[in-house]
């Protein structure tokens, strides 16, 4: 018997988001958050679904685990999210005060975090997550390109 | 008899909205989103109220004309606000691809438009409005002033 591969880990929820959201005909990005080793909010991009621009991953994740928390603080929570954020996310994130980011592909298009305006290390930044990106990365390309060919 | 104030006028509906937020205990900052020129949207801060930190003035305004529109992008509006956005709002208003935005307060310490990291200007931002800055910024300074000296 081979070991099956660890679904309950936060990056494979968010991956499994990913391609869920691919499913719907969204851009393929999930996410979860994590408090003490639990995922509290799950969730893939839904911004065509529910024709609202703000609805990405990160987002809806965030204000999934806020409304579950009754906070507008994350205090103690980690974010995974299959690609890099982009700045109204990796400003979320700030405001939402999430401990740690782990991403999985990085964007050098659309992110904001190691490209772009790399808001965390802006002077006016009020809070940086600690960041840890690349985590199975190619997976996460994969999944992007996949979507993005498919769709030409 | 003398001329009341234009209530209708877009940046008159956006400070109404703050006024609003600070009664409602939130920080006072509103926005308006137009389109042919008629307010379709209306908002103040529910960061509080919703226990979600997305809820800035500019989101919860822009997911409600995006809804109204059935569009995830608000071709042809505009936006106004009594504060400066910060990176997130901003973010959000580059994919909601907003026409023009009007600010009233320029905010040094959390704006992302023309402060800190200046997101329109950034070579990966994939659509900047056009931007007016200050309009009745000392309306709009007075009312925040007042509220966190209130707060303190």
């Amino acid at each position: 018997m081979t070991a099956s591969p660890d679904t309950n880990d936060p990056m494979s929820v968010a991956f499994a988001e990913a391609r869920a959201a691919a499913a719907r005909g969204e851009a393929p990005i999930g996410a979860a958050v994590v408090r003490d080793g639990a995922v509290i909010a799950r969730a893939g991009n839904r911004a065509r679904e529910r024709a609202d621009p703000t609805a990405h991953a990160e987002i809806v994740a965030i204000r999934e685990a806020a409304a579950r928390l009754q906070s507008e603080r994350l205090v103690g929570c980690d974010l995974y999210v299959t690609l890099e954020p982009c700045a109204m996310c990796a400003g979320a994130i700030a405001h939402a005060r999430i401990r740690r980011l782990y991403y999985a592909a990085p964007d050098a298009k659309g992110g904001a975090v190691d490209h772009g305006p790399r808001l965390f290390g802006q002077p006016t930044c009020h809070h940086a997550p600690e960041v840890y990106g690349g985590i199975r990365e190619s997976e996460a390309a994969a999944i992007l390109r996949a979507f993005f060919a498919a769709k030409r």
